[in-house]
């Protein structure tokens, strides 16, 4: 099978790659890059072997579940065993047993296949063409945050981090009645924040914000994101850290702030959002690369200020 | 006037301190000493003057309030400017122009008296003796964790430190129906945390309980508290720390943990507790030294174990 390997924080081409095998295997039409394929090539999570865990697809075969032939689908990234005790509490994203595609012992979609629990597949409607559905997963990141905060009008949100994650995390802030802007590092950015319909800000005064989300996954960036918060307001940490960073306990206390971690969202709403319009993503694809052109894929997406670069199979 | 001084992280006993002047000048008949009067001692606040902000008094005159004069009257410790954006929205206890009775520009109450808004003072019921009615701030701050959660019949609730104020957040988290232990140091610690009525536990494994509080005032009792949280659980964050301690900012994501930090409490309830017995604070009480003796009863509160000491006027 044709597909990216990454070994040992190097990425290539390889036509011998093995056959995925699991209860459905799906040909991947469309798959994205997204942040955290850019870390393992880093040696985030010490992955090796197929990266890659956004994608739409067609179901191939699938031994229990032959009705799912030949539909399309995408597909949640963790992997739960189903018995555990967090699995019985109803938190499989958190499974410790856990595999995760693309990124923990479970081979990921940049490649022609990969294999997925058909309990991970979630079929896309007719309606949502396959440039907006390969955005279920990190929409459902993006849409994940209103899961945590309710921010109501009058309230002033902020957004730090303009990357990817950002203007999606951005663009779900801004369906709710809040007061929602992006801190934009400087002016030269501002006119494609505009571009993108994100309402931005050049600074934020310490302490000014009810409610702040850091999708800076920089160190810099939380410092500021921090301290954007007003006393009492809440800190929305999206979005994994290269290197350390990390937050002083003690003002935390003083300031009583709320600071929660958002991760993986729900991809039913995800898809609905996108097949809406509620959020809107197709403006966000920069290039699209054929599976072969992997290598160069990953170079584009790794650079300052890159949007969506998705891989054709 | 009679009364403790802080200056330079050495606290002597004056004769000839300065009387007090406020809305309401508050004679003091007994004061606690907690672990944030022996940080000042360490720096902490930068505070110099008369430290010290649990107390009970009886109100000696109020020009503004006469009928308040002879009553017996406890304080909250946070003297909010009422003006600024932060009161005006509703949190006072926040306001950037704050002064913190005995901790921030404000003269305490290890002296004969101190001065205090009318706004700040809550009668105290008769049926409320003066040593119980002493642990009023402290028993708003232990209470005021019940604001941030509300746990249930079957969650895990684990309080790390067992100091004076993990004594009292261990006893209002026990009002709830949820299992509340305290995490004991060491075996030889198990009898004495049984005879505070404490349910106390030698080891909390990683990820086993829906909510930990940490009131440790350590970074070790801290990294304690924060592996011991289940992903999606929660992380409060009470009592501030000697040093530095600091959470990792990424684990917080990939676990989507929920941190808060709590400071101070509301009165009106905390006297309810008191009154009611909800909440038992007489059996805290480890000593009770003269006011010139203050040198002597800040050694005592600063043992290991120390319980509640007191200081009368």
């Amino acid at each position: 099978m044709r597909g990216a390997w990454l070994d040992e924080g190097k990425l290539t081409y390889r036509e011998d790659l093995e056959e995925p095998a699991g209860e459905a295997v799906v040909t991947v039409m469309l798959a994205g890059i997204c942040g955290t394929d850019l870390e393992l090539l880093h040696g985030y999570a010490g992955f090796h072997g197929i990266p890659g865990h956004e994608f739409v697809g067609r179901v191939e075969r699938s031994a229990d579940r032959p009705d799912l032939v030949g539909r399309r689908v995408v597909g949640e990234i963790n992997v739960a065993c189903g018995d555990c005790a967090t699995c019985h509490a109803g938190r499989p994203t958190h499974c410790e047993r856990r595999s995760v595609v693309g990124i923990r012992r479970h081979p990921g979609c940049f490649a022609e296949r990969l294999a997925l629990p058909v309990a991970n597949l979630h079929l896309v409607p007719d309606s949502v063409p396959d440039e907006v559905a390969v955005f279920a997963e990190p929409a459902a990141a993006a849409l994940h945050v209103l899961d945590a905060v309710s921010p109501q009008a009058g309230e002033r949100v902020l957004v730090v981090g303009t990357g990817r994650l950002g203007i999606l995390v951005a663009r779900a802030l801004l369906t709710t009645p809040a007061d929602v802007r992006v801190l934009a590092r400087n002016q030269a950015r501002l006119p494609r924040l505009a571009s993108l319909g994100l309402p931005a800000t050049l600074e934020a005064a310490p302490g000014s914000c009810d409610v702040v989300v850091d999708c800076s996954g920089t160190a810099e960036g939380l410092a500021l994101a921090r301290a954007a918060v007003r006393p009492a307001g809440t800190l929305l940490l999206k979005g994994t850290h290269v290197g350390a960073a990390s937050l002083d306990a003690t003002s935390l206390v003083v300031d009583e702030v709320r600071v929660i971690g958002s991760r993986c969202g729900r991809f039913a709403p995800a898809l609905r959002a996108l097949a809406s319009g509620e959020l809107q993503v197709d403006d966000l694809v920069e290039a699209r690369y054929p599976l072969s052109d992997c290598g160069r894929a990953f170079e584009h997406a790794g650079r300052p200020g890159a949007l969506k670069v998705l891989l054709e199979s």
